[in-house]
């Protein structure tokens, strides 16, 4: 089904639901609008009718949010509630030790998405959030991913910007290169100070039934001293992961 | 936009994903042709677009699932996040100490949606599931949301059938009406194999800033004795949760 405009319901749906974002969950029907380019009297009733599904809700004040229902259908039956599921005691365990922020993320595109995170208060700095995504040369578990990701997808991203955030990310081919090849070597990714000055990223591969890597467990501790400590605790919880999700006979998410 | 058959192609994406389960989470297209009741070609032809949009997606041996980008988006700006991340450090705790599963779970309809649980293996048995409902009477949850819930849901479940699930399930109105009195005066809900003859449930209300209840904090444990120390340690998260989100300044779930 295709408006006159030649724009399915569907991709305009999926311009409404990108609209949001956790810095600005509620929004009008307005800001819908401007953001998504949609004439008003379309995002308006566009917007009525994900409403009816419940795939938006309405606030008190007639904001419009994303609906529990989306998350509900997106999450019921999602491939990455299984390698969640493998994973949540493995990151309890390691929570409860090294404290701070400990994630678990998969590639998406050129990007890492981060499925889950367990945090405390008062922990060091991250940007990580749950179904946030980072680029794949700033973040340990990017840096895990990319090294084990297709051929295809290390060169474009060898090819293309990588973009500094502080004056230890890795800006140049030469350097990112060499980075995968001893995190391939090594089975972690050391990362202090990459994406942020004060913060200490490490991460391991979680490795599906058939051995493929298909995510990056990691903890995100302040970049101080000690932090060596923490290497193997992140590697024997990744492996821990990888044999919960063998004996699952789980592969890697589809798509 | 309506095909001619007067369903939107919306209605018919919802009932894409309603086929699918957290038992059955990949299917084939002639698969989902039948539990939806849409044409084959029609079917092919949504799946094909879903699957553009990454709401869904297409295993190596073609069955169809349920798509990340679906679940990203249904949780990046999800209102159900910042409740979540309100609860995790308390549900850590609580899990810490009592083992088994902790979960939190909020109104949706007439059933309770949960968010989130962290279990262990090895953990008494347990029906609820990340995304997955369950009926309000026979569920520790269920109950302490139903007794604080609006009056017109309150008639409505007591009018209702009530199923049993054991021989300990509340089945008849005047004891529902009456348990639910005791669970707003003792502030928790104490439901000793309502569900399942092995398990229990207990239950505390979490509160949002203005007082009203908007979600319910349980653990599940084995039907023994012993369990009933558990109680202030449930009670006591579940306050701390309500604080937590007061602090964000955090309301309840929209519509």
């Amino acid at each position: 089904m295709r408006t006159r405009t030649g724009e399915s319901v569907l991709s305009r749906a999926v311009r409404i639901f990108e609209a949001f974002t956790p810095e600005e969950p509620a929004l009008t029907v307005s800001q819908i609008s401007r953001r998504t380019g949609l004439h008003l009297a379309t995002a308006s009733r566009l917007v009525t009718e994900l409403v009816s599904h419940g795939f938006l809700a309405r606030d008190a004040d007639r904001r419009v949010r994303i609906g529990v229902r989306l998350w509900e259908l997106g999450t019921r039956a999602s491939p990455t509630l299984s390698l969640r599921d493998a994973a949540m005691p493995f990151m309890e365990g390691v929570h409860d030790v090294v404290g701070h922020h400990v994630q678990i993320g998969v590639p998406e595109g050129d990007e890492v998405l981060f499925l889950e995170r367990l945090t405390e208060p008062g922990a060091i700095i991250n940007y990580t959030r749950i179904a946030g995504r980072l680029p794949l040369h700033v973040s340990s578990s990017g840096l895990v991913l990319l090294a084990h990701g297709p051929a295809e997808l290390q060169e474009r991203i060898l090819a293309g910007p990588l973009p500094a955030h502080t004056r230890h990310t890795i800006t140049t081919a030469t350097v990112l290169r060499s980075t995968l090849a001893a995190v391939r070597q090594q089975g972690y990714a050391y990362c202090p100070g990459y994406f942020h000055e004060d913060a200490l990223g490490i991460a391991a591969p979680v490795r599906d039934v058939r051995g493929d890597v298909v995510a990056a467990l990691s903890v995100i501790v302040p970049n101080d001293a000690g932090a060596v400590s923490v290497v193997p605790v992140v590697r024997t919880a990744a492996r821990g992961i990888s044999r919960a999700l063998a004996a699952r006979g789980a592969r890697g998410l589809p798509g």
